[in-house]
């Protein structure tokens, strides 16, 4: 059972982990170097407790207390009640949801730990946008991807706005960072992954008849909204695959381009 | 072309059409009450143009006045320049996109209008969230959907933030408003269309073994994210449709589902 602490002051040194939490470059730096990320609201608090995580502290909310009971029995970690005001004058922000925790980070496995046993790999170029990011991983949890493979400058699925977008699914979907860009796609390669990479490009084929539902292990390439992958992205797939679209249309948001590609390497429609 | 004034007090009431940007409540009255909509940023304002809407008024930095010199141009509307900090004073917020313009909305079409020429129809159940609104529309271009149908409670697919996120989407997908609610879709089905319900429910069958794409005219019915369709609406509906969803998440995003269910009823696999 957690200890239940009452702070009373926004520089109580207890609070260091939920500092400037809209404080988007100091939190960026901040936690992964501490080791740290913050989920927010029940429902992620309790994900990221399930997927084996351990916790650092909470901070809530006297009402919230209450609602997390079992939460807060369970735990060693201290637990901090504050009045609202003082939580927003810690966070930054109004905490809407009543409860923040502090989570420990694991290490990530690497890219061959998860390709060992994935078939259907979602692969992400520069996806720095962490909305994006995190609605990437919730429709991959929907969809069935197995992983997602991150290249070095995609931004952080444990950062508090990815993972509340998410819902908790940057906990269950496995996922591992690539070192060397794009290099680290021959390692995909010879683990038996055809890369398919997404583009709107008129050479690419479209994606039903690319067929990839059928392939044994797929790894599918998503760039960032707006620019998409770059050349050299292009160049190491082994094949390029697009969304068919209506004439005169920029393209769809990445979140729903991957949401679409998902289904299609995921279900295989009746061959009536 | 247009008279290009200087305004240099937040208060000239030339600038009404721009006040308090940021009052959502505020602004989804006075809008469709005063016929009027913003269109924010360069594209988005050229692609109101192009779809014939007229200009009551443009509100530009000087630097913006230089790059909008053909629309302003073309157009007999009152372009006012005016310093960032008072387009910030009079909007409520930092107009990073230099360039604003007040548009006169076009009377909506009727459903039946809509219903006569179009063959795959979305239709929207209380998604009262602009930017899924705005998504959803952008999807629906990019995917091929011929026409959007509104539920009463719908939000404004031309309120600034709809407007901004469908990328101007908005202005070339034909929409309209069922006013009785589900009565309405009775009309959708006498035009010979297949209502089909997306909803997660376990007895709806999955969407590709539907085959949409195989119908002649469908009608696609959405509902907001988190409490999906009514009742109601569901008991309206021909038949219940589902996306195949891994075990144990929750849902997609109602943005990136709508986009699956468009590429399905868009899209016939080939048949090998």
């Amino acid at each position: 059972m957690a200890e239940a602490l009452t702070v009373d002051t926004p520089d109580d040194p207890r609070l260091a982990d939920y500092v400037s939490l809209t404080d988007v470059e100091l939190r960026r730096r901040k936690e992964p170097a501490e080791g740290l990320f913050i989920a927010e609201g029940e429902k992620v608090i309790r994900r990221a407790r399930q997927a084996g995580y351990e916790m650092r502290s909470m901070l809530l909310s006297a009402k919230w207390a209450d609602r997390m009971r079992d939460v807060i029995e369970e735990t060693d970690a201290p637990v901090y009640t504050v009045a609202p005001d003082l939580a927003e004058r810690v966070t930054g922000y109004h905490v809407h949801r009543g409860a923040l925790a502090s989570m420990q980070r694991k290490p990530l496995p690497t890219a061959a730990e998860v390709l060992r046993t994935a078939r259907r790999v979602a692969v992400m170029e520069a996806v720095n946008d962490h909305t994006n990011i995190g609605a990437i991983f919730r429709s991959a949890a929907a969809l069935g991807m197995d992983a997602v493979l991150l290249s070095p400058d995609c931004a952080d699925p444990l950062y508090r706005r990815s993972v509340k977008v998410s819902m908790g699914a940057v906990f269950s979907v496995p996922y591992a960072r690539l070192d060397a860009w794009p290099q680290g796609l021959e390692a995909v390669r010879e683990a038996g992954f055809t890369v398919l990479a997404l583009t709107p490009a008129e050479k690419a084929v479209s994606i039903e008849e690319a067929a990839p539902h059928r392939m044994d292990r797929v790894a599918l390439m998503l760039g960032a909204e707006g620019d998409g992958l770059s050349a050299r992205a292009l160049a190491a797939a082994d094949r390029w695959v697009r969304i068919p679209m209506a004439h005169g249309v920029d393209s769809l948001n990445v979140g729903a381009a991957a949401a679409v590609a998902f289904y299609a390497v995921a279900t295989g429609r009746p061959e009536s």
